[in-house]
């Protein structure tokens, strides 16, 4: 089993739960789709490289509203009529009020709760100023504390209770507490901006698309809408992403890495193998077999990728680390050496005890639901091939949940084959920013559909820098650049809306 | 209760169902949205108004499949996996062929079985040829023989299993179906275009909105999407457009009409009253009270108004009835030579027995769950004022189905506040066609939204007159030119979906 328990079990938790059936034999291949990369790049190992946090002062200005949401939007059973309360945030302090219309910047929620979101994402807080704007945070059902059914434990029991958890539903949340909010401000005029990053921002672009009567706008960062249903071609993916940016950080520590692997399954095959690998990467438990050392090691490359940003850059400690052991040392040395780099001095590597965060729980079920991610390690990567078995994954679903995901109805209801030929002459007003060094942006949108729908990439971004909160002291100047010419298109857009609203209403 | 009681009764049955508990206390004041008028046209009287029904030559070129739908596209809860066998047909006799990526033009079917479609709708196999297309008609849930559940009994039986029955999920059923036939045809690169009228008209407008990447236009004759939440103002709607259709057609007529509502209500409250009115009005049965008569009157004259066609003319048919009535009559024997006159010479007229057609016992579902149409009749009509009442509406659907509509979601969904700011920028290629006689032409969109969002309209036509088989004999020129107009349209449409095929693949 190539899994990444490994990787599950070293975050830390966020939530208490203890799902002991969920944790075991889990397929989850897939690297969390999140803007600030959660607990791995919120924990305490590196502090500084995280972006300016909200001050106490602004997270003043947010007032917390909840919105009793219906549970199951699309159908009319008793079952349906159940609702919750779906948290959101607003803040009213930069906004030009509703006699001039003044826009609404609206971050929409992922896999997560919307406090990491609030403390975390600039865009909203930085440009209210400048656009008069109001700000609200919105929620994602299922996370946080919007969940359905009384409690985390009810919501998550079985596919009965889970089954409503999906992205369907969730732009249909997003679309009511909108129009509840206009509606509650008298603000019907005021134009919507839809935000957000990596699977929000997925849902973001999803949003402007199907709800375009709600917003009139979409910024989606880091959004890999063409991951899925094979749109892109395997070897095309989120690994050969990974193993371009070892590489060009280092040809040596590429190298390195590459031939790691097959050295790990030669001493675990030998005899009393495990136990001399578990020694020598300082593991919490002993191994019990090879892939629990190589899936973690494959998560902290691509983890390190993902969130390649200043001023740490991840990528370039793993290979200070690895390139910087003494010449002597053998294969595994150095790679032990990049982790220690990379981790810094622990007590102990792989196999840490820990529970699963609502967010690795959440999400895991989400790929065995609507968002089937296929995610291949071709044979021209830095890793072992693992080309992606679909069957393996169903089956994986449904002995876990008991109900199989859909595959293929992510395209069906939200396209992605052939995106430029369906969109081109329609849609409007969707930015899909990228950073190229992140692995995901395989995935994403990385030419213009049309005029107004439009690719705003950066060489050297990784995972969702552009709605990050800035840190002024070491943004680089791309990255400001890229910004600014994100919130150019934006301004666009409210001129083009406020002389149709002029012109029509 | 001002109900539709009495014409639900005479209605002849297309399905045996007798669901007594569905028939007492009917709000329906919702007039039959469909195309052809169902059996309230279909049936004996006015064979010669039809348009000419599909040759047994031309039928015998449909081919029949069925397609295993998933029931609940929208959660993944262990009953959404249920599955049914849905309808479509096929008609391949002029399909240019996937190796030249040839149109597939697709009708989507509506509140009645697609039986009743293939023998009236025209604007698929009259272009058919000239577009080299495809012809596909689908069925829709719940209609004909697409019926989850395994009969229609169980699938209507209670909110548990009615409560998959709604537009969100047809249109995704048609999202699969599409896409289905297109790979099983390898015709992935064939345009679709979608067609539909009345309801369907609706649906067809919306699957364009929500699947541009499925279907590349939408002809949606005579859908008042607009129709919803109070978007028009109530003394703007369904009965003020009756009034004017009968008021142009005969003033004398619409004053008879107009003063006829207090006469019936004046004997009615006299000793015997209702008798007399029975033996007046020939009654199938004895009236209960003034409404069944009343109601029955009121629903002659809107469907005459709604299906107001060439050769006949219905409306101008009753007019001649009340006009042409000795000037000695008084005004309730004018009325019931008007009646006489449209309806034939029959044993007995009002509180026909009968059973309500599968249309009825859907539809009526339909506007307590998503189609929730607020028809009021103001007082500047020909009728009695009679305000909607959505509370009245809302209690009238729990009590029927145990679960309350949702007034606001087909606005929520689909927009239509504000259409024009809304979609001016957004969308491309769908045709709002509608005939300004047709009373549902009042919650249709009669404006241009954008350049490839377009109103055509005719000034006499009525509901879905341009995509009924065409009566070349008496198809008035104005009809003939409606039709050309949007054949051209639609053939832009294709000619710039080519040019796009070839720049962008």
């Amino acid at each position: 089993m190539n899994s990444f328990i490994s990787l599950l079990l070293f975050l830390l938790p966020i939530i208490s739960l203890f799902i002991t059936t969920l944790v075991s034999g889990s397929p989850l291949k897939i690297p969390r789709l999140s803007p600030t990369g959660g607990t791995f790049v919120h924990g305490n190992y590196f502090a500084n490289d995280q972006p300016k946090a909200l001050s106490a002062l602004d997270q003043n200005d947010f007032e917390t509203f909840y919105y009793t949401q219906t549970l199951d939007h699309f159908n009319f059973r008793p079952d349906s009529f159940t609702t919750f309360q779906q948290r959101y945030l607003i803040n009213s302090k930069y906004w030009g009020g509703s006699n001039v219309s003044a826009p609404i910047l609206a971050y929409l929620g992922a896999e997560e709760s919307i406090d990491t979101d609030l403390a975390s994402i600039g865009f909203l807080s930085e440009n209210a100023n400048q656009f008069q704007a109001l700000q609200i945070f919105i929620e994602h059902r299922y996370y946080g504390k919007s969940i359905p059914f009384g409690s985390r434990e009810e919501a998550l029991k079985n596919a009965g209770t889970i089954g409503y958890f999906n992205s369907a539903q969730a732009i249909a949340d997003y679309a009511e507490i909108l129009i509840h909010v206009k509606k509650q401000l008298h603000a019907e005029d005021s134009p919507v901006i839809v935000i957000g990053g990596s699977y929000g921002g997925m849902l973001a672009s999803w949003f402007r698309l199907k709800y375009p009567h709600v917003a009139v706008g979409a910024l989606a960062s880091s959004a890999p809408i063409l991951y899925f249903d094979n749109i892109i071609p395997p070897e095309k993916g989120y690994y050969s992403i990974v193993t371009k940016d070892f590489q060009e950080a280092s040809e040596t520590c590429y190298q390195t890495i590459k031939k790691s692997w097959s050295e790990i399954d030669e001493i675990a095959s030998k005899h009393g193998g495990l136990s001399i690998l578990s020694k020598k990467f300082h593991t919490c438990s002993l191994l019990n077999n090879s892939s629990e050392l190589k899936d973690y090691l494959q998560s902290v490359y691509a983890q390190a990728a993902q969130y390649d940003r200043p001023p740490r850059y991840p990528v370039t400690v793993v290979c200070g680390g690895i390139d910087g052991a003494s010449s002597g040392n053998d294969t595994l040395s150095k790679i032990f050496a990049g982790l220690v780099a990379y981790r810094g001095n622990r007590s102990c590597y792989v196999n840490q005890p820990g529970s699963l965060s609502e967010t690795d729980i959440g999400w895991r079920w989400q790929t065995c639901s609507d968002m089937v991610i296929p995610i291949s390690i071709s044979n021209d990567t830095m890793f072992q091939p693992d080309p992606y078995d679909l069957e393996v994954h169903i089956k994986s679903c449904k002995a876990k949940y008991g109900v199989p995901p859909r595959p293929r109805w992510a395209t069906t209801y939200f396209g992605g084959h052939d995106i430029k030929l369906a969109l081109h002459r329609f849609a409007s007003n969707i930015i899909f920013s990228n950073g190229l060094r992140d692995p995901y942006s395989s995935g994403g949108v990385l030419e213009d559909i049309s005029r107004t729908v439009v690719a705003v990439h950066t060489k050297n971004g990784s995972h969702c820098m552009d709605i990050l909160r800035a840190n002024h002291t070491t943004d680089p100047g791309w990255l400001v650049e890229q910004r600014k010419t994100e919130v150019h298109i934006i301004k666009g857009w409210l001129v083009k809306y406020y002389a149709d609203l002029h012109a029509f209403k």
